[in-house]
């Protein structure tokens, strides 16, 4: 019987508060512009990877995802297969003491551990987790940003993905994309209070894909330009420099303004494209009650392809941020468990964001399905725990 | 006892194609961008207004609306005001046989024939009726592009009510404004058979006020510029184009794209605005699912700064058009009338857009409150009757 190789990682999701919206050149995933995210936590939320090859293999490369077979005869996957087989070939080119694996037929197995009808971007975190599980099974010397430029082309945010903590994805200009790579700002440890909650809304139906509706943006949008090449040259430069000095209110408003730039060009399309509802408008406005009872920025949203808000936060506020989401949104699941638990609702700060934005709290309550509550964090570990065992089978973990 | 000086007018609503949004001038209501409208039938939307003036009147000015006396002392009446009395004294000056009116108080008295709690813009009407109601008891030679010139101080957007048809609003650059006025882009009868149904939405409450919003638009959107600078100018152009040559397809389309545009504005503004809410959303759902039944655009929606959708369509595709509106809203207020009768609601197409949109037609059934019926129109009319009687005391018309 022939030898079943195997290696296994976890991979994280990323929310980014500078978005990437348009591609310059849709093969190659090259976006019309840079973005920076925040690396979340792997406890809350994560993508669990087993690579395997084997000669006693079927011939078909293949793909089960929670349980379900994919199809991998997609350019995108296929571009990843072939740059980690091509590494790996290289490998063996240079030590004839290598083992022979880029031939051999590719058996990957993937869960996460959230709701994939959450509607969360969980591909950023499926790409990344897929090309860092090959090339450890490939044993490749590549590092982060090597792996960022393979997960790129797998789903563009994927790249950020392969970074904890506050990451950067350069847009590059070279034609082939080979400046187009991940890059870490600060590491989850120069600023590991950043948290988040996420508010799950409960969509009717998934709207435009975001691969569709950002180039239909590029084509259609009389604003979309100024937005790519002056609005955020400029909040790259902000966002970064609100990070190095740990400034929260510069981090929270420019993550605002970048999100409603975002879809302020997605409504300029043509036909329109809506991600946000009347419930995401229900959070912006609770987000902005928050933040006047405050004085100050101390809660940030910002929306992905979706409904679903995500409001970044700082540990020290959480009693006025998750606490008063906490107080509308009691009953729902996502509270359980030890982070959620010491959360206090909050009375008398709840009642006054009631006396101003009571429509919006009611809209809140009807409209979210469940919290998920989660921080910066690491990017993607290697791990043990296999989701495939030693005779070359699937397993449950 | 004193002569009563009397005279009256009605004057109509106008909705903007190319939206009016951002002041260069706030004092003098100076735009940053031309705008463009459809002046709209009095026969459904109009302002009735009569000015008067006497020496037996109170020293004060007055002004009713709707039977509710309404303060006069704003910069903006006051400068409606002060402009039209220099004429008057100029006429006077040069002629001593005419009475001197110019110095007495006047008292106006205003209806519009419209629910105001309807949320239309009914200051353009408002100020337009205003304006020529005092030209007319002054029998001022003006032309209506003198008189757009005043009104504009009152309500930028009532400088295009002067004028019937399709009106534009040329923003000019002097500084006094002096080339900031309206003018007549076609008359109604170059172009006759354009019609609007209006979906009166109800919202929970108004939302942030034009002035307010449009100042906060020009101060915090990074994607305004482009607005007002390069995607307007283009959009006037193409309007004009579409217009003299009764292109409803290219006149729809850019009426779409232009309030798609200024929305966008609105929400890419710090904090963001937002008119649209989802039963906005579900009306362009629909007009979305009527132009793809047809093959063609067909209907054109458009939203001032609120949630109330303005569709414009051609009286050949009223059936394709209102016709499958009031298939959806039959229950609703405003089919009454010859109008409203004669159409036909449609059932083979709803049901085929049930199927495209059945989510959107479930919103507007649920939020939209009444429908207005109405078609492009004629400009400010003068008329005997009277909102003031022989004795100088407010009738009811």
């Amino acid at each position: 019987m022939s030898d079943i190789y195997r290696a296994s990682t976890t991979a994280p999701v990323n929310i980014a508060v500078i978005k990437y919206w348009g591609k310059r050149d849709p093969k190659l995933n090259l976006p019309t512009n840079s973005s920076l995210s925040v690396t979340l936590s792997q406890a809350d939320l994560r993508t669990h990877t087993t690579a395997s090859c084997s000669a006693s293999y079927p011939k078909e490369d293949t793909l089960l995802l929670n349980g379900t077979p994919q199809d991998v005869s997609g350019a995108r996957t296929q571009a990843c297969f072939r740059e980690l087989r091509a590494l790996r070939t290289q490998l063996e080119g240079s030590d004839s003491s290598v083992p022979k694996l880029a031939t051999l037929p590719l058996k990957i197995v993937s869960e996460n551990n959230f709701p994939t009808a959450a509607g969360l971007a969980s591909s950023a975190a499926g790409f990344a987790a897929l090309v860092r599980a090959i090339a450890n099974l490939y044993k490749l010397p590549s590092s982060p940003t090597d792996l960022s430029r393979i997960a790129r082309q797998g789903s563009g945010s994927a790249c950020r993905s392969l970074f904890g903590g506050y990451v950067g994805w350069e847009q590059g200009s070279a034609s082939d994309g080979s400046d187009s790579v991940a890059f870490q700002v600060a590491p989850a440890s120069h600023w590991p209070t950043m948290r988040a909650v996420i508010l799950v809304v409960s969509a009717a139906k998934k709207g435009v894909s975001s691969t569709t509706g950002m180039q239909t943006t590029v084509a259609t949008s009389s604003l979309f330009a100024s937005r790519a090449s002056e609005t955020v040259p400029r909040r790259m430069a902000e966002m970064q420099k609100a990070i190095q000095e740990k400034d929260f209110e510069a981090f929270g408003k420019v993550t605002m303004m970048d999100s409603n730039s975002f879809h302020a060009t997605c409504l300029d399309t043509y036909p329109p494209i809506f991600y946000l509802n009347d419930v995401s408008r229900a959070a912006i406005k609770v987000v902005e009650s928050i933040n006047a009872a405050a004085g100050r920025i101390v809660a940030a949203y910002t929306f992905d392809a979706g409904p679903n808000a995500v409001v970044y936060y700082l540990e020290e506020n959480e009693k006025d941020v998750a606490g008063l989401f906490k107080s509308i949104l009691e009953e729902k699941d996502g509270w359980k468990g030890a982070r959620g638990e010491k959360i206090e609702a909050q009375g008398a700060a709840f009642e006054k964001v009631k006396e101003e934005a009571g429509v919006a709290v009611e809209l809140l309550k009807e409209g979210v399905s469940r919290v998920i509550l989660t921080g910066v964090g690491e990017g993607p570990v290697e791990t043990e725990e296999s989701l495939i065992d030693e005779k070359g089978e699937a397993v449950s973990s």
